[in-house]
């Protein structure tokens, strides 16, 4: 049994009202296989870099338990890289630079020692991409979490919905929700897509917490209110991974666990924002998630009977 | 010991995309006293209106346990009148007229018989008749909760900040909440207006739900995710009605009280959306409110030892 994470593994540099970063270690997967960590240590990724990506930087997933096996390093090319620079309310950004690099011919080889794998999460990637890694999967995988946005409904619209169709969980963000579906009540572009597949549908609303919707079923998950976002980057990421990661350690699915699951995932996700790129979640300790997700009961929790 | 409730008696033409109205009758005081009366019976209302305002309506008040002795009626003049259109997203709406009329001159007239107010809701009125009317009692009350918006910081930022020393709770939204505070984030910006005077701070922010401060406190209440929006016209004072109302009923203040009131005036706020004006709030029955409370239960309730 493994949690089977694919996605890019990257190079950012951002820019953000409290400063910048020179090229960090960024991208879906990275954010999400090092989030799943602090709750499964079955964690096999999938993804490629260019020979610029520090051999260091592969060793620390590797300490964070993660299987590098499938995490291809392309000779002669560069790794995928991403340049943006937030605005001051820190909820919109502008992309500076996008340089795919390794990422224009990405075919995702699943080594034989990850078909074990019963959960997986599909990182922000091609659509086309992320169905391909579905169809290498010899056995069906017990749970499918998929993250995607906005531009590939913009340019891959029906390859979209053709892998939308395979995968039990969709995380997107209200405005993606509401492109997704033509309506701009949640609850009824919640309804229309959970009938392209999905069982479940989280949607993500940044400082406004989330919603998981699952047949009639709504869970609506607060947000902890910070005093100061450093960098959004990776948030979203960093959430679907602690979501998967949880639901993998407790290993049922069903709408409580993932109603926890969400709280963890948005947990980790707090922390995620508090530092640049990767360097909050990737030294957090168990004493520290559970402190963080005790905030988050305090800040729900009221007593009506 | 009566709850008291000053703003506006008016009427309202409304046009949502699910249609249009003539006049109705709307205004703070209306949406707010007709919430609270739902939980409180000694409500007492202090007004202005023409006497273009039916005298069925004023009955309909008393009908709801609502003390109508402080409502003015105006020989020879109209009631003030408000006219809006609402955007397709109902987030957002063009004002199409602002008729005055008695409210130029209002003159918040307290009689003898509403001096035993323990519980005072300030409706949305100019901050210098909110103030009148705080001075104008002999005894300051157990509990006075403000309610303002953007216009008066706009005109009238000095008798604001003065009234808002006066109160125990204010209730505004977020863009109000940065807009008075000069801070983006909301918890550096309840922080800020803590320090302003009021104990508690409520931050409403629609479909997004209510986060409540007070002191290192914070409480963040759901929305209740809506199929359909039909008239939005209402609703933050039908929330701080059912609030104040629900404070009265329990009788003491505290933090678990109010995140509890909060509850109860979001579910009396979405029960005001699914019709126009008031049509909506006027004939609850108890127990539609206490199965609306728990689709808030449920829609919140996770379980993380």
């Amino acid at each position: 049994m493994s949690l089977l994470v694919i996605g890019t593994v990257a190079f950012d540099a951002i820019e953000t009202p409290f400063g910048k970063t020179d090229k960090i270690v960024g991208g879906a997967a990275t954010y999400a296989s090092l989030a799943a960590s602090y709750f499964y240590d079955k964690i096999k990724i999938v993804a490629v870099v260019g020979d610029d990506f520090p051999t260091e930087e592969i060793k620390d997933f590797n300490n964070h338990h993660i299987d590098t096996e499938g995490l291809q390093v392309k000779q002669g090319e560069k790794s995928f890289f991403w340049s943006g620079k937030y605005h001051n309310d820190m909820n919109s950004r502008d992309t500076l630079a996008t340089e795919l690099n390794v990422l224009a011919n990405f075919d995702p080889i699943i080594p034989e020692n990850y078909q074990d794998c019963h959960y997986l999460m599909l990182g922000n990637l091609t659509p086309q991409v992320q169905q391909t890694v579905i169809k290498r999967l010899k056995n069906r995988p017990k749970l499918i979490v998929m993250d995607t946005m906005n531009f590939w409904m913009d340019i891959a619209m029906d390859d979209l919905l053709e892998t939308i169709k395979m995968v039990d969980v969709l995380t997107i963000n209200d405005a993606e929700a509401r492109q997704l579906s033509g309506e701009y009540s949640l609850v009824k572009a919640a309804k229309k897509i959970l009938t392209m597949g999905p069982k479940y549908l989280i949607i993500k609303k940044g400082e406004h917490g989330a919603l998981l919707f699952h047949e009639n079923h709504i869970f609506s998950a607060p947000a902890l209110p910070l005093a100061e976002v450093f960098d959004p980057t990776g948030a979203g990421d960093t959430f679907a991974g602690g979501f998967i990661g949880y639901m993998a350690k407790v290993g049922t699915v069903n709408f409580n666990n993932m109603k926890n699951a969400i709280i963890f995932g948005s947990a980790l996700a707090s922390f995620c924002v508090e530092k640049f790129g990767t360097e909050k979640i990737r030294n957090l300790t168990e004493q520290e998630i559970k402190a963080r997700v005790q905030e988050f009961v305090q800040l729900s929790t009221f007593d009506i009977k």
